[in-house]
């Protein structure tokens, strides 16, 4: 058992923040002194840890000297404006919200590139990805061996609690109200999201990609260590609450083999394999769970290059929080 | 105008029948009697056509010499089971039910490929394609002359309607059951469907291709003409009630040129292009409507020899009842 270690969780009381709090006691992480952290709208409140209610301060102040290890879960403004802070006060940080660069803090899936923490120097800066391109990324590198991967294409359906909890209440509020023959009245979302689907999650750039989507072929790319692989992604949000489906279409070099594929997947770690015939879905499988499900395994219709899966994860545990603290698994193995 | 003709419709009762009915009404098209045919079943009710109510009838007794026009509207086996004898009293036949080989009836979207009807011979024998091959069909046909298509990559994420009446009150069941707290127990669907997404719609073969999915790309190419063209499907099962949703990947062979593709597509009959920054969606756009709606027109993230769509379409309209009226209203043009 390591030493204990302390640490800071910023944006505690947010959705990922206290599935990560929750998570450090799941896995019994060495946790010394555990600061929770957030805006002045949430100090004074608190959070369950280990059968105690840990008070919830206000960030602004904080000195993170006094902590080993500061988990960014409340947004990139968040990071941006506190990140340089805790760096100098020789405080290793594993950001979630995507805000730095690459070269500042490679994004770091366990299951694809631990190796790149090796080459890191304490204090560290790592970022853990988009639940997107993490749940691609753990799907897509025990196939590495086996694909000339060529292409993905990925259409990424995410549920509505990857905006934060007051989507989470839109879609329930705006059901209800269809469902009683209520007139419809968006408030959250700009149009109705009960019953259906919408096509862009986020504002698109001039060319007409959101920033999501962005960030899923520039992370997926630098997690695979595969920088010329060519990614199509499409973000949709999908009138589900927890949870993200991702329907996928690989081309490799030559011929795929399925038989091989499917042994690969089924042995490679933090991926539950279902069998041909059935599929796994976000509210059945995925929800609560650590895996990445992966279904529908399959070639093309006539193409022998071709790959298809249907893959489904919890946004919020391997997407996000769950992630984050295999990541610091690996950082205090010796290292910090 | 043209001569009345005598008409058929059977499955009338169905939710894509009784679209038909009320599209042949809609359009003025110009119908002499009109024979209401189903099963036993709804033998004696009766559905409402230029303000009187029609009698439907069983088919099986049913004589198809008394109409020169048959719709085939009440799935597969009756198609099978009917369609010889209609075709043998010299009664033309527009199948929607995707039952009889393209040899037979060759598919047909009129903004496609109405070119093909020229080449039949009375009575003609014609299938509508199922709503994911005609919403595609319509929207890429005028990008042919743009792009030499490589690959069609489509997510298609599709309406309960598609699996007729029952699968519509079961999301809607569900969906109560759960926001009342009450336990869930799936009926006509085998898990729960509200708040979900199912990853495959029906049984899939050996391959693990679902033969909603091989009837999309068999069609799809028959339809554009382009037997080469390299396809992948996948078609899942969507918590909504009418409307079908595709996240569309293509590959040119060269670059594209998305100035000559949005105004190809502002121009196209049958298509209403949504600006860039906003796009369509199913409940907000398609349903009730007569076009494919097509948004999100955008190139590759950094490869450009691919275009990104995202489409919508009413299944029940321009999926089946429409498109089908459409094929009736060429055929009728001094053909039939
Ligand atoms: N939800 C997901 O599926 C998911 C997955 C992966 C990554 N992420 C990323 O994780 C981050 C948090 O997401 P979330 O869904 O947990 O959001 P959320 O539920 O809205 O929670 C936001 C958290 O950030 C805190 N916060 C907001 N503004 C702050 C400020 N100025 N100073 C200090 N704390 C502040 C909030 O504290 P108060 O209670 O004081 O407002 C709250 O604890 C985002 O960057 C998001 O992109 C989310
Ligand atoms: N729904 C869609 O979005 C859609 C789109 C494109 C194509 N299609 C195709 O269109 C067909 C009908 O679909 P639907 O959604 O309209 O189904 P539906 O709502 O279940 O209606 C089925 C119709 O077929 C009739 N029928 C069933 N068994 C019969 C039999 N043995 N003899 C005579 N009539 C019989 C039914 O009559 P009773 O009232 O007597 O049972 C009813 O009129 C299917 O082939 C479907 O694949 C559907």
């Amino acid at each position: 058992m390591s030493q204990p270690i302390d640490i800071a969780v910023i944006g505690a009381t947010g959705t990922v923040g206290e599935t990560l709090v929750q998570i450090l006691e799941e896995r019994d992480f060495p946790v010394g002194n555990l600061h929770l952290l957030a805006s002045s709208e949430s100090a004074g409140s608190s959070v369950p840890f280990r059968g105690k209610n840990v008070r919830v301060r206000e960030v602004d102040a904080y000195d993170f000297s006094k902590v080993k290890l500061a988990f960014f879960a409340a947004g990139p403004a968040v990071t941006l404006s506190f990140a340089d802070r805790a760096h100098a006060a020789g405080c290793s940080l594993i950001d979630l919200s995507g805000a730095l660069p690459a070269e500042r803090a490679p994004q770091v899936v366990p299951e694809a590139n631990a190796g790149v923490l090796d080459g890191l120097k304490a204090p560290f800066q790592v970022g853990s990805p988009s639940p997107s391109a993490t749940t691609l990324a753990v799907a897509l590198a025990p196939l590495r061996g086996l694909l000339d991967l060529q292409s993905v294409h990925v259409t990424a359906s995410l549920a509505v609690s990857a905006l934060g909890r007051e989507a989470v209440t839109e879609l329930a509020r705006q059901t209800a109200e269809l469902l009683n023959m209520r007139p419809l009245e968006p408030s959250f979302f700009d149009r109705q999201i009960a019953f259906n689907l919408l096509a862009q999650v986020g504002a698109p750039d001039a060319d007409g990609h959101t920033s999501l989507e962005k960030r899923l072929v520039r992370e997926l790319r630098q997690v695979l260590a595969n920088p010329s692989v060519k990614i199509s992604a499409t973000c949709i949000q999908a009138p589900v609450f927890f949870g993200d489906s991702f329907s996928v279409t690989l081309r490799s070099a030559d011929a795929v083999d399925l038989k091989k594929v499917n042994a690969a997947l089924e042995r490679a770690p933090g991926i539950e394999l279902v069998e041909a015939g059935d599929y796994p879905t976000a509210v059945g499988d995925a929800v609560g769970q650590d895996v990445v499900y992966v279904g529908r395994v399959r070639g093309g219709v006539d193409e022998p290059a071709e790959l298809n899966l249907w893959l489904t994860s919890d946004n919020v545990r391997k997407g996000a929080a769950l992630n984050a603290v295999q990541v610091a698994e690996l950082l205090i193995k010796g290292l910090l």
